[in-house]
């Protein structure tokens, strides 16, 4: 059974209606969903770049359109408490190595307090209840998060990804093919069906391709 | 009758697609379209933000969104011969000072060159074999992207534009509202209804949305 690797960090809200969607999507493909913890500051601080929040008509535009967006599909969202906030105690409960075969129903529990709930996911305390209330023992994983075998396992897990070419999330990696963001499920269905436009050839063509100018960095 | 105003690049192969529907988008909807050439590095430069053929693995991943979309949508796709490039010339070609009432045409003569035909309108001598190719006066008209008169005209536009909240393209603006990416018709299909979701309410909770953590800048 092939794999669908899915990264994904809080922080973002169209990591969140992907993961909506991406369980139906596995089941309906034949795919084994691995949820992947993955901090999206550690690719943004890698590539020098600027999140969505981080600019701030972008960050208004990025508001309105997830308004927007879970208007259109039926979604509650209410938004964070404080946005950006810290995601590591939240990645950390929801590794594999915490969550156990527990985890898609950890992401689910945090997922919704943060974007439906309009809680502080950043604030450990909060996670403990959060998981606790979704019938999970929370005090003991948000206790776990700080032992330094979970803590150094995520971190490699996402220096791994970044080495990778993860450079946003959501991610969805199936076999070696990455597709960022919730606009890929046609395209990943595609790819599944062996029906991807994506041949040898063009991989080809745009391994060729060049850039005629360099915007200097500062 | 109320106005979009189109804000463009050549360098986005998502203006490129949302150009191909804007107008039949226009028509429905009792809009009138009102092209603006927009300089994408100037919005770049401006938050010290870094576009998507800017960071490695972003780039190859947007190659490919950019033909598995074209594919999915019929159109013809073949990658401008170099990426980057200085879209200058291009621009002021199409603005409104030089193609005049034929700046729909135009627009539509550079954008296939580029991206359904392989050229290089970063050179100007291109440019004009391609507006001359498609009916216009190609020569003059890139003389005329040399004046004063009209390089001031377009660089105020785009400080305008960027002052105003344009961070990227195709950004689509129907009166105050600034509406970002080529996935935004439907969002705009119920602003232009008075059927969008964000009323006064919603915006002073966004405006009152808080951070948590500040990464630090570089």
């Amino acid at each position: 059974m092939r794999e669908l690797t899915f990264y994904f960090d809080y922080l973002s809200p169209y990591a969140f209606f992907a993961w909506l969607r991406v369980e139906e999507f596995c089941e309906a493909h034949d795919l084994k969903l691995v949820p992947q913890p993955m901090l999206l500051a550690a690719a943004l601080n890698h590539y020098g770049h600027l999140g969505p929040a981080e600019i701030p008509p972008k960050r208004i535009h990025t508001f309105k359109d997830v308004l927007r967006y879970a208007n259109r599909h039926g979604i509650t969202v209410q938004f964070p408490k404080y946005h950006p906030f810290n995601p590591l105690t939240a990645l950390r409960a929801s590794h594999v190595a915490v969550a156990g075969d527990d985890q898609v129903g950890v992401i689910h529990a945090l997922y919704k307090a943060c974007w439906s709930d309009h809680k502080d996911i950043g604030n450990p305390e909060v996670v403990a209840s959060v998981l606790t209330e979704a019938g999970f023992d929370g005090a003991t994983m948000v206790a776990q998060t700080q032992e330094g075998s979970v803590k150094s396992a995520l971190k490699q897990e996402v220096a791994a990804a970044v080495e990778k070419g993860v450079f946003g999330v959501p991610t969805m990696q199936i076999e070696d093919e990455l597709f960022w963001g919730n606009d890929q499920f046609e395209n990943m269905a595609l790819y599944v069906a062996g029906e991807d436009v994506l041949d040898a050839d063009w991989m080809a063509a745009l391994e060729r391709a060049e850039s005629a100018v360099t915007r200097p960095r500062k």
